[in-house]
């Protein structure tokens, strides 16, 4: 039997994912991108995600609703401001969604089965990230452990399900040096929390992020902030 | 801090999951009943969980929409065929769903940290079971183990969370006598994959387990059969 080129891809609409679609073609993937309309207060994401599932031409875009503001937790699924970079501090922030990546990985499994694909890939990223437990290696290594236990073709040892994370120990700059390499147009992407109008805050945690990962990459920002 | 007793239950609607509840309830906790949507071709389940969650006058019951008709792959969920008990193999069956348990532990997952919880209840059995790689004791085991690195309480070291599996080594027998034993009216139960107007096909493999575990238990059988 021929291996299967088939390969799932988280896709936020973020910088990051984005970057992972590209390194996914760039492998020989062919890319089923995935995204998720979880309540979160900015639909912005998931418009860029479709577009950057156009621009990058995959097999298939999926955007699935799941309702996680019934279950709430998070500033950013329920009506908790946001905070700036600067009130960061090192414990696990209000805009950690609960089982976030458990979630949507879970939705990544049940597609790679019925795709008979044994790739997923996720943007998680260990370096400059916003402290959140489910973006860790020791998660990722388990959640793959587990769904090689949880599922028909795992159990059937046809396929051994890889939880693929390109990006685990890069900077924010070398993330954004790689993917501009595989042509990737980041003014596609949007990373902020708390976007106005399509416009990023400049602000947030994430914009933070973003802003000196440009600026240490000594590549122009293409983001447009308030 | 006081150990928080609430704890999550997977409804079903169905005879295992309804005698989880009625042991949850028995061990003192708070029952926080939780079904899922997940586009199956009939309702009279998620109506059955909605009834069972008054009777047993739960915290509260929580029906989450999740389509995973989008991603396919299960006789469920699509439109193949639901088998005949006497045309069951050791095969995995068709009507196993992709992921299935994986999705809905992490959706417990999910609203457990916001609660507080550190117990997960879901009527997993492995005994009179229909095959399933995500009902099986090591595949409970390693999502515990993966949650407890996936969650903010986990990682805090605040909660330890549990996945309790009461039924895990009964026999549908043994759950229908305690069940009884409990209170459960299992006329408010379905079991069948494949009902007609409310009543049970009396054919599928879930009706040939539940027909079985009545008459070895030697208790009465409420079920309507067509």
């Amino acid at each position: 039997m021929e291996v299967s080129k088939n390969a799932i891809v988280l896709s936020s609409g973020g910088l990051d994912s984005t970057t992972v679609i590209a390194i996914a073609k760039d492998m020989g993937f062919k890319v089923y991108s995935l995204s998720f309309d979880y309540g979160q207060r900015h639909k912005y994401e998931l418009n860029a995600a479709r577009d950057i599932a156009k621009f990058f031409n995959v097999e298939k875009h999926l955007v699935i609703d799941i309702n996680l503001r019934k279950i709430g937790g998070s500033a950013l699924t329920d009506d908790i401001d946001v905070p700036d970079a600067d009130s960061v501090t090192d414990e696990i922030p209000v805009t950690y969604v609960p089982a976030r990546n458990t979630i949507f990985l879970s939705y990544a499994m049940a597609w790679a089965e019925v795709l008979k694909s044994s790739d997923i890939f996720i943007g998680v990223n260990a370096v400059d990230y916003s402290g959140y437990p489910d973006c860790r290696p020791e998660f990722i290594k388990s959640f793959e452990m587990m769904a090689n236990l949880a599922t028909k073709t795992g159990v059937e040892g046809t396929t051994n399900l890889k939880i693929q994370t390109p990006l685990q120990d890069m900077s924010k700059s070398e993330i954004i040096k790689k993917g501009v390499s595989l042509g990737v147009d980041y003014g596609k992407t949007i990373s902020c929390y708390n976007p106005t109008a399509g416009l990023s805050c400049g602000k947030c945690d994430s914009c933070y992020l973003r802003v000196e990962g440009f600026r240490k990459a000594n590549i122009e920002d293409p983001t447009k902030y308030l």
